[in-house]
């Protein structure tokens, strides 16, 4: 609005941006489901590929898919244990949000995405980190799950908290919560 | 702040804005969820009605409430069939992410949107397309669920992928992932 | 890229910002589950405490967590007691979003959070609210399932609609939908 009235004598207040570019993505990965993991290692190697300078946060059930899979139970209490046999850890063991169906549903759609060449969730992850996307893990959710960095896959960064998150935000990364 | 220091006599420096304007909205509709469908539209015709430029990229399950009411089974080959069949498309037909309890938690929401008022997801949906909201589908989706263009209703753009969702993102949309 | 090219000579013109510091932080809390509400209310708290304005937006089941815990039913009409009775409201009733288990998994994770020093729901909400977190009803959300002012809990600001929620936005608040 201030463009309207600004003279040519008062060339140096520059107008207002009618938008701003975003150069930089941040991703938090909360949910450590199959039908999510493909949207947020998507969104990652995507932003990635168009030079966006791409962070993924991965946060509370998020952060299972990154246990190796040959990693069972992680945790050091017995409650921590149970929660990670409930829902075993690591890429090769994800489920859908819905239409789970006995590991079914999660069975058909690794076999649609084989069949019409869509990048399995591992390959996807193995390229975001080939291309450069930053891994961080949750500090906290480590810390409740009794996760630790000998569980996790190799390439990850050191776990923080939302403060280093929020961060990238503040600085003017688009913010995705997955 | 730094405005306040700035002086006269160097007015070529144009201060950086303290926070910016998003004229654009693009919102990742991912879930097909009938407690999500009304985020999505509310956002999506509020965005328009504001004026901002406004663009629903729809992935995932959340392409299933854009084929036609008419449409059961979407889908080339038996997976795909029976994952259309095990959640019927159409946006007649969405279910609550919780409390579903056999379609009695979706009667009951449709049942209360209309005492109080509150326009209906296909009545939302319908309004978005006359404000001039985009609709794009995604392409990836489509080829995994084998969901063809005819399936679909009026009005949806071209199938494209997550490149043209972050190119929105990158030339400072704000990114809404629902 | 345009910087590159800039030349002394014309100053005036202002360079487009490579990327712009978002100082507002807008949180959509559209999901009670306690799994939910954890990153919704740390995400609050941190952003206040790094000095960003921080607004969160409940709406749907994002705002049953604000009735009073000693509200058992809400609504006026029996649809609406029927939704508040199938989900009890209050941040001391929260469940997951998955790995429920009849309520042992909310209780172990609570008794987790505990015992590696994470805050509670409850004491992040106190928390958010000693910060200046400014708390918004979601007017339609409201209206639909029955709760009256005097059901919420104290320092929420007026009911509004999803127009404030983008009038955030538009002004440049990094938008996160939770």
């Amino acid at each position: 609005m201030a463009t309207t009235e600004a003279t040519l004598e008062a060339p140096a207040q520059a107008p207002a941006p009618e938008h701003v570019p975003h150069d930089k993505l941040v991703i938090m990965a909360w949910s450590g489901d199959l039908d999510k993991i493909w949207p947020t290692f998507i969104l990652g190697t995507t932003g990635a590929a168009m030079g966006m300078e791409t962070t993924i946060f991965f946060t509370f059930w998020g952060l299972f898919p990154l246990v190796r899979n040959d990693v069972h139970i992680t945790g050091e209490n017995w409650m921590q244990k149970m929660m990670s046999m409930m829902q075993r850890p690591g890429i090769a063991h994800r489920k859908l949000s819905k239409m789970n169906f006995l590991g079914m549903g999660p069975w058909m759609m690794r076999k649609l995405a084989k069949q019409y060449n869509v990048a399995s969730p591992a390959e996807l992850l193995e390229m975001a980190q080939l291309m450069g996307v930053e891994f961080i893990p949750c500090q906290m959710t480590m810390d409740m799950f009794g996760l630790k960095r000998e569980d996790l896959m190799d390439g990850m960064g050191e776990p923080v908290g939302a403060a280093t998150y929020l961060g990238f935000v503040a600085e003017g990364a688009a913010p995705v919560f997955i």
